[in-house]
């Protein structure tokens, strides 16, 4: 009862999907970030959101390779569970232990995770081989930094947490060196990294996870790559939040009074979201993309 | 590491994901008409097309309660092994034995069966209960349009099919009366129906399955409600083709110079569509979306 369509107005392209999944999911950016990209580089494909609960998610992945799903992003708290269920993950994902991309690779289901990838942009000049780190933290997202300052042989890395507890297993399965909490202005670190949720719009806004008054290292990376505007490790080394809201935590604005170089955590998020952008499409997200997100997060300013 | 965005453009609001499924699906014009609704009306969704094997017909199922799409059209083979995935039935659905639609109410996953509307809703003004019917063919477009007849209590339907062995289950079903192939036009009919595969666009597009010259029925049915312009049974009866393309079949054309009264199965494609879009939206298709359908059916004309 069919027949081939002569006219076919662009507008309805068959549309590829694309969408997120967690649990819960109400509040992620993702949505706006991938479909502004979309729009703005007319490509035919809708980013939506999925809620799935954990025990769903091989139903979940399921679906994915049922409706043709061309990519998704994975986030808590499935990014674990996630790498069995897919045939190929990539190097970076292995070293986390988690994935928070799926994309596909002719019919291969691969899973890859930029966090790690998003975390290492802003650091792309830094010189990490020669810089000494202390991650403040040991999640998810402690994980993802871990597997990136591995991936770019960081000389050497402290890790420490506030509960003096999960930082152990983080500590011996990438070789790090654990620190108590109570000791953690006492290690010399040209880079740091919280990734922990002090400092968070919320209940830990004003909070910081380190006083730079107190950081017993001012002077301890080389200063090579000095003169391209990026962040980098200077004489002063760099002060790393994934927090991306507010903008600048309290962690890092005393980072900055104190001569350190900052990323913010927007760095990182915009960067994960860009990789996983260029694994679906082989594009750059737009300017329009970061623009939204800033307005989102952080009205017109 | 979330927040609530401050600002949404309208452009980036969830979208409700809608689509089609069958195996093979090229040629559906499903997604054209649904879109051109969606995008006419200001409706945040979209409406994909998904290829499922009947072995996957399940899988399927279970991703839409796990993706909450929101609707999906079902169309050929999955029509009859749809009716036991779902939480409800319509009582259309039933008769026909098939379901061509999903939709929710609130928590229930629902079928229904449009082909039965779409197929009625050119014969609103028909007086049915005092016409006698000739169904020709018994395939499953035969089944909707059966179940259609007897909703609307159709007097006496007779039917038969070019193999001369299908339309025996079907007459049986449906309590109407099997006639031989060779004796079709010998039987009283104000309301001829072809559902065969006759006159469609391609090799049997010359072809008809019904030769007015030989019809034993000219004035069959009842006159009241002749002022209205619509489709309805006068004293030359109805010639109704589920066929679309080409828009006028050779029976038709043949029934028109015979004096009948003729549906086009455009009118019924649309208006199963319409009643899709019903069920889903609570709206009927804008115009645009039947004008884009007969322009991708028969161009600009």
């Amino acid at each position: 009862m069919h027949s081939i369509p002569r006219y076919a107005p662009k507008l309805f392209l068959p549309a590829d999907l694309y969408g997120v999944t967690g649990w819960p999911l109400a509040q992620s950016l993702s949505p706006l970030l991938h479909n502004t990209g979309f729009q703005t580089l007319d490509i035919p494909a809708v980013y939506l959101r999925w809620e799935v609960p954990p025990e769903r998610l091989p139903a979940f992945v399921d679906s994915v390779r049922l409706l043709g799903i061309r990519g998704c992003s994975v986030t808590i708290p499935h990014k674990m569970a996630l790498l069995p269920l897919l045939d190929r993950i990539s190097e970076q994902a292995e070293l986390a232990g988690a994935a928070n991309t799926i994309y596909w690779d002719g019919q291969t289901l691969c899973g890859d995770n930029t966090d790690v990838s998003g975390f290492l942009t802003p650091l792309a000049d830094a010189p990490l081989e020669n810089t000494d780190a202390l991650l403040l933290g040991a999640g998810g997202a402690a994980h993802a930094v871990a597997a990136g300052l591995r991936l770019r042989r960081c000389r050497k890395v402290f890790v420490t947490t506030p509960s003096n507890r999960s930082h152990l297993p983080l500590a011996e399965r990438f070789g790090f060196t654990p620190v108590p909490w109570e000791q953690r202005h006492d290690v010399p670190a040209g880079l740091i990294i919280n990734t922990t949720p002090l400092g968070m719009r919320g209940k830990h806004e004003g909070e910081s996870p380190y006083d730079f008054s107190l950081s017993a290292t001012a002077h301890v990376a080389d200063t090579t790559n000095a003169a391209d505007g990026k962040a980098y490790a200077d004489t002063a080394g760099i002060a790393y939040d994934i927090v991306y809201n507010p903008l600048e935590t309290r962690f890092l604005r005393e980072a900055r009074r104190a001569g350190r170089r900052c990323v913010t955590g927007l760095d990182m998020f915009f960067g994960q979201g860009d990789a996983q952008f260029r694994l679906w499409t082989g594009r750059s997200l737009p300017p329009e993309a970061r623009q939204n997100l800033e307005k989102a997060l952080y009205g017109a300013r």
